[in-house]
């Protein structure tokens, strides 16, 4: 009782001497145990998995415009509802949606030495349908957009073409690998477009040698040189290159995908208000739509539940923050980044200002560290003051490099805060992107929650001690 | 042309020298650059996937003493045969054999609330069985030895006691979690025995909430106290539990398990000999047997496959080591270790040195470093030595820390060398340890390769640099 009488009087002397700029002083030993307390909380309390559950396979995938989206949406805004925020909203944004149709029919036609074979094949995201009707043509392989650029014209005219470079699998970091090959299927078809191929087949972009087609989202061309997109399997990639070696292959391709009107959608957020600093703003969050096939587990169902356990663990915790932290659900993060764009706009205009924000969108893997992101002056500032505290999760095995944020919250940069992006082990994620088997079963409990846990301490760390840079 | 000249002078120089005493001097950049070609060969080339495949659902499970086990060590024999190696050898052990019998049944009787009901169960490794009468009892529950101990023999006697401390699951690493909660399984069913209990029922060890039973060795007292002991799903022990609350619970246990006459059985090894110090040994390995229940896939098939796969990859990469590097997969390990302590028997006998060994005996997930220990006297001399090279895998992301090493190699440590554990992530590990469920699809290609090239560089490393301490 003494101790604590004492415990408090020195605390009043140490908010009258430093007034409400009061920065406390970093205790290494004091945060260790704080951060232990979170993953406990975690650990033991955290509803993140129990919420992905209902997430992924009561609603299942939430394609922008979609109703599982709208599904979502009402779901998650219940959920913080619950949860005693002090706020909780949505954001209106208007998203395009875009419709699948038809199962895909991607069909080798007669080839000498195999006769005709359906290949596992999705349309990619946006992408232009091939009618009724269907396109069939000779396909030609090309393994960059180098390549199809130095061809003749006349050679691609009237062809498929077909983009056949894999993911470099000796890259460990599988994101790297990914994003080396990804400009094949995000610019390679309107390339394959401008010099008059009739459609464009696009290797799956994965590390895995399977016959799990993988869509994801295409260019589409403003000036309307669109053509019909589809991906296929890298097992199928793989026959179908083997194939072209010895002999020439036409492919019969039927999709029947189209854009349809745009609609209304939200961003869905819930905030609890900082007690020292309101204006300062502290954003975790995911994005709630995935593509419309399997359950959009990794991407980016883990990202969303963890966003909103790190709120439930800061109330459950009972901590007060001093900075404002606000967990937002992204919309469109898919096809179209209208939810984030929205949200920065919106933002901006209000003159608001992120201090920090963190994104999970790379799946609910365990979690190895954060890169981190400033506008480009900034950044040796605020490295060196997250340096300062860092070593409390260094002792949780996560590490802190530069490096990208997130697609969501990479507008936010120009307010001048810190961006972290959450960093999941990668070997696992391109198995299921943008598949229908990123199912809740690929998800385990316990690595999501620890993902959950190392925001929650970072989200704790910032707004005790992270200084706004200038 | 003229630089090679001028670097194969040079290298003749210092050959001259230092004469087959040269320890290369350390070159971090150069190094970088074999590891990542380590690295490439396996993520490119690796064939231990493809092992595992086979090994786990062509043979199958491979307890001491089964046919399974058998196959699999010809299998192994005859995989190193086709490597190359220098010899590949079996070397003959005798080991116990167990078999489980019939499907267990754990059948609560007629309790109050939910009437009679079967529990999902597995008996533990040597345990003895009920006998085809079975054995029903009262249940009573505790959660430690120590509890248990301070009953009176007579509250005990006549009972089925029922250890249901669960895995903490605060605790981060699970493998600390196991060993806080296993010594229930391993020596529960003996001081329950002691006090007169007819059987015991144990708590699953794992960090799960599910339906699945983990079976695991316990302990036989060889005065002959024994009793049945069966291990119940931690969804059971949680029900079992929250009846005992609130009423007795009559619990009727068949199990027909019995340990059967020793078999002759093998460790299956092979080697590159060494080309400057032969007569010092670095060993790779992990164990061929399992349960016989499941696959047995990351309890070892992964450390198996990983640890040939270290020797394909020296081999295909043209190394030619300075050291004796030796592949051992070990018998018995999950119940009996006899395996193990033949081999060290043998090697003591030969008056042997190894250098260093690595277990891989953790899981076949994501590697995130390695534990090491030596002798009491030997390790700060060790741990300075390894200081010296280890920035190349730490930038790896791999770590290094004194720790246990593996069950199979530890009884080489009184040679004198550096006894090394594979530590992957653990998160996954408990949920299909000692199961039905830990089978060939819950291993991932890039994991178990990322760990078999974590390995392969080890051994590369440790071949150039590794002095023996004194």
């Amino acid at each position: 009782m003494k101790l604590i009488q004492h415990g408090a009087f020195l605390l009043c002397l140490s908010l009258i001497s430093t007034g409400a700029q009061a920065q406390a002083a970093y205790n290494q030993e004091r945060e260790a145990f704080q951060v232990k307390a979170i993953y406990d909380e975690v650990l033991l309390n955290g509803q993140c998995y129990a919420w992905l559950e209902h997430l992924t396979t009561r609603i299942g995938h939430r394609l922008s415009g979609s109703s599982g989206a709208a599904a979502a949406i009402e779901y998650t805004r219940q959920m913080m509802d619950t949860l005693g925020l002090d706020s909780v909203w949505l954001q209106p944004c208007v998203v395009p949606r875009w419709h699948r149709g038809d199962p895909e029919i991607v069909r080798i036609v007669n080839a000498p030495s195999v006769g005709s074979l359906d290949l596992n094949a999705l349309a990619l995201g946006n992408s232009v349908g091939t009618g009724p009707d269907g396109v069939s043509a000779e396909v030609i392989e090309v393994l960059s957009l180098d390549e199809l650029r130095a061809l003749p014209d006349a050679t691609v005219r009237g062809k498929i073409v077909f983009f056949n470079r894999p993911l470099d699998v000796t890259l460990v970091n599988t994101f790297q690998a990914y994003g080396r090959a990804v400009d094949q299927r995000g610019t390679g078809p309107v390339v394959a477009a401008r010099k008059g191929a009739v459609a464009a087949l696009v290797r799956s972009m994965t590390t895995a040698l399977d016959d799990v087609p993988h869509t994801g989202s295409t260019r589409i061309d403003p000036d309307g040189a669109n053509i019909p997109a589809v991906a296929i399997s890298t097992n199928d990639a793989e026959l179908l290159s083997r194939l072209l070696m010895r002999e020439s292959v036409r492919v019969f391709i039927r999709t029947t995908c189209q854009m349809l009107e745009p609609v209304q959608s939200y961003n869905v957020i819930g905030q609890i208000n900082g007690s020292e600093r309101p204006d300062e703003i502290i954003l975790v969050g995911g994005h709630l739509d995935s593509w419309d096939v399997g359950h959009g587990a990794h991407d980016d169902g883990t990202g969303c539940v963890q966003s909103i356990e790190v709120m439930r663990t800061l109330l459950a915790r009972g901590y007060r923050p001093r900075r404002t932290i606000r967990c937002v659900m992204f919309m469109n993060e898919e096809n179209g980044l209208v939810g984030a764009t929205t949200y920065a706009a919106v933002s901006n205009e209000r003159n608001e200002f992120h201090l920090a924000a963190i994104e999970s969108d790379a799946g609910g893997f365990v979690p190895l560290g954060f890169t981190c992101a400033a506008r480009q002056e900034l950044q040796e500032a605020y490295l060196a003051n997250v340096a300062k505290w860092w070593d409390v999760l260094a002792a949780r095995g996560l590490y802190i490099r530069p490096g990208g944020s997130g697609a969501d919250i990479n507008p936010l940069r120009s307010q001048g805060g810190l961006l972290f992006g959450l960093r999941p082990d990668s070997q696992r994620y391109f198995d299921y992107h943008h598949t229908a088997i990123d199912t809740f079963d690929k998800v385990n409990e316990r690595e999501l929650k620890l993902g959950a846990a190392a925001m929650t301490s970072l989200v704790y760390l910032l707004d005790k001690y992270l200084n706004r840079a200038k």
